[in-house]
């Protein structure tokens, strides 16, 4: 590796920060497991008894919509001997969350409720030995969890990274996000670590190379410079372009709230840890990342539209095709790094381009978290 | 987790007793390759020259019987350049155990007898470049193998379990389980810690929950309290219980030497580390342990009955699917606790109910075996 | 183990040197990253573009055919993001590498030629930011590649193996493998350390116990001494055998630079760390090691022959099912080994007869390239 680079570089992280067990851990403890971490649709738990059981750090956390409307968050652990409370990814209660070993049942406030001989057990506290619980929140029609015992501002940590890319706050609202419907859900397992996931996400230095339909869509891509490089600016369509789709077709309308400089834009918004955004006129595209292992990484993808257009099971296939082959395309070219990061060619890490230069940020604020005197470590 | 308990709670040992490396390596050590391992029935290595191959703790063992009728252990690694011996789990030879790799052959005594050129290296000593031996013992039927240099008290460690918990060694004498007959066996392949189902099984709080076949035949069964509870005492089968089977159905007999006050109930016995014994008034259940991981255990099951039963090919289904599906609902329950005992919410562990506290001693023992000031450690 | 041995024989190296993958983690560098390492077979990558992808040591390497028609090498890492270049095993390239992520081109001597917006770039070296070279060196009709900084002497540790084996070098120059042609060519997945395998190779005190074709066209390996032994020496063929073939049929005529000495006559020669070199009169299997792990390595054995038999298309089924099954049956014994390493009663090692004490060397060097005051320690 070269000592000095010269001005149009910079470096990038070394090649163990992407393969270190150790540093993946770090990673875990003080990042996935102190910050708020974008969980599930919160459509998926749409009833009172509604439940996911979803992978928060190193937890499986049990999300559970109560009876007064409000979503409570539990980690997926008995407090009698352990077991695992929700088996299932996804299910439906009626009143109580059961044990399946000792029958040690919990409300769905979490709140001990019944358990065999529990009457000759007075002492027992219903509350201390309830399913211990975890921080949660709503936000764009998701559900939100940190199993921290204390979370950060999610108004700093959320909303602000929202607000740091777009501007403001209201240039989200305006797609009402909260209100659109899952027209389409794509799981993807990508054997490489999420540091190169959303490094890949944050730069387009790679799109002339490998998206071919997006820099069709969005012809200003061809010169490497993304979305999320300039604050408040959104790529623009192509002129014979009708619609966000795979082939430039006509979408699905526009969703009316927007601003007129919305129209005919695609904005890309990353908000760390686990979400990206992609907002379009006529739908958004969210993705959640769920880190397994520092060479693996999972990540689920909602295609969100007006619900109209999805009561009316319209052919949604040319606008879900083009992200998905997007998806596709990216992941593939972070399963190519990940086996190099290991190579002593790759000890001191790679550089950035001059259209990749803002991922120095990111990789400062990892940096920070991870420091030993960063607030996260408490 | 909680630090003052009320009480009626005991606390668990912590989780990490059940996922950490380091601690199934102690146990390893000190536990299963210093003690007595219940290892073969006598019966499958019945005349001269059988041999099976086993694991006990980390090791290989072969197990055959020799010339003389006694059964002689060693351990699975040729003297010369180590290649295993035996790559069989079970065989016959006539003579001599022979390595595959340089033909050097051993007899039934472990002494080395012939290799290629032998007759020109005279000062090769035929016994201490023989087989390693491991001790054996041969009691109710079965080989039992201790791979330590100096193996423990027989007569206290493993005939003093069953004494502790029978109150005479009489009571088991008159199952002469020696003499009974293997009507059936299953393997079963546990994602679990051993000691998760050690636990299971000396408990019954659960039994009410996952037992509905076993809490019918014994019905003090549904209160809690496990026969392993109480010294001595068997459980009484239900009024309605003809034998020990799924359905209540008589089973085959009763062992002719019983005492009358052992008909018609069910006795549990714990030898630790690695065998659990129920005997029922026509047939026994022994369970074989073997740990292969942290999170993993393989579990052989024998269920024996009197020979003449055996030998008329009697339908056992009734008896042998009893405890077979016992044995399906406690390892499911297993597997369920397991992926909980690394979570930060099990970081403390858990809690034992008033009928779950005899628990308490297993936890005692397991904690001073693998004490540094431990005997065990020499 | 026995603490003082007698005279006939000499102790092993420990257990642990099979299994511990720090033991495996050191040799990779300082073994199989630091010495000269046999690559490909020349002819493999034939013509100008032509390269394959290997592995040596923990790195994976671009061997690739210059427009000048030497043999370049390079590590298989792009210089911008650390992605694969070549992702296929072997193939052709017209005039660049190409990384697929974000294009980045270097040409066949792996300098950088061409990159989106790489014009805007000015202050990029070519050569700085070209592909990371390694060492490369041709010899026997196949390529050598040094991943080290600093190569060891080509001279001193490859031809000088071959000299110390067989007395000069005439005597392998005058099979002319530069000019052999590959007959056939089979991938052992062997289940073993590395090590193994040499000392299997190296001694033949085995043979008569797993190698009766072997033996049955060299009776002299009945004897247990093997032709590496002595210095010179090759093993004669019996005198009714025709051929180095499975059954001993006539082969393929006799290599016609060979000296008459070299006739009916089979030579072997380790060249550490990764190569096995056999020579018989009509034809020459060479066997390039890869480990991948502590107990995994990947064996390429090719069967060389004149080119003109190799052209006419003539059977070489009874040549290479001759040495085929030696690999099959010595592959084996190494995997039967493999277990037993981590035993407690291999702790010690086991021991080397006297027609094995020339293992001793090998164990001996070993331990001077891993001592931490060896120079392979720069």
């Amino acid at each position: 590796m070269t000592t000095t680079l010269p001005p149009s570089l910079l470096a990038t992280l070394p090649g163990t920060a992407y393969t270190d067990p150790a540093v993946f851990a770090h990673e875990q403890e003080l990042i996935f497991e102190r910050m708020w971490f974008c969980a599930v649709r919160a459509s998926d738990v749409a009833d009172a008894g509604d439940f996911r059981t979803v992978t928060v750090g190193r937890e499986s956390v049990i999300v559970v919509r109560g009876h007064d409307g409000a979503v409570n968050a539990f980690f997926n652990v008995c407090r009698h001997r352990g077991a695992r409370v929700c088996t299932e990814e996804a299910g439906s209660v009626k009143r109580t969350l059961r044990c399946q070993y000792h029958a040690w049942s919990y409300d769905l406030d979490g709140r001990l409720v019944a358990a065999p001989n529990l009457v000759h057990m007075p002492d027992i506290d219903r509350v201390a030995f309830g399913l211990r619980p975890a921080h949660t929140r709503e936000w764009l029609g998701y559900v939100w969890v940190c199993v921290a015992d204390e979370p950060p501002s999610f108004s700093d940590d959320v909303v602000g990274a929202v607000v740091t890319r777009l501007g403001d706050v209201a240039s989200i609202d305006r797609y009402a996000l909260q209100d659109l419907a899952v027209g389409a859900h794509i799981r993807y397992d990508v054997r490489a670590n999420w540091k190169l996931i959303i490094e890949n996400f944050m730069e387009c230095y790679h799109c002339s190379t490998i998206h071919p339909e997006l820099v069709s869509v969005l012809p200003e891509f061809a010169k490497g410079y993304a979305a999320q490089y300039f604050v408040g600016h959104g790529a623009e369509f192509g002129p014979r372009i009708e619609g966000f789709t795979v082939d430039g077709s006509p979408g699905h309308g526009t969703i009316p709230t927007l601003a007129p400089e919305q129209d005919r834009r695609y904005y890309a918004v990353t908000v760390r840890p686990n979400l990206f955004i992609n907002l379009v006129p006529d739908h958004a595209i969210l993705m959640r990342m769920t880190p397994l292992a520092a060479d693996r990484t999972i990540v689920e993808c909602d295609w969100l539209f007006q619900p109209h257009i999805v009561a009316q099971g319209r052919d949604l296939t040319a606008s879900v095709e083009l992200f998905d082959r997007v998806n596709r395309q990216d992941f593939d070219a972070c399963e190519l790094c990940q086996p190099a990061m290991s190579s002593r060619a790759y000890a001191g890490g790679g550089v950035l381009v001059p259209s990749e230069h803002h991922l120095a940020d990111f990789h400062a604020w990892l940096s920070a978290r991870l420091s030993p005197t960063s607030p996260a470590h408490d």
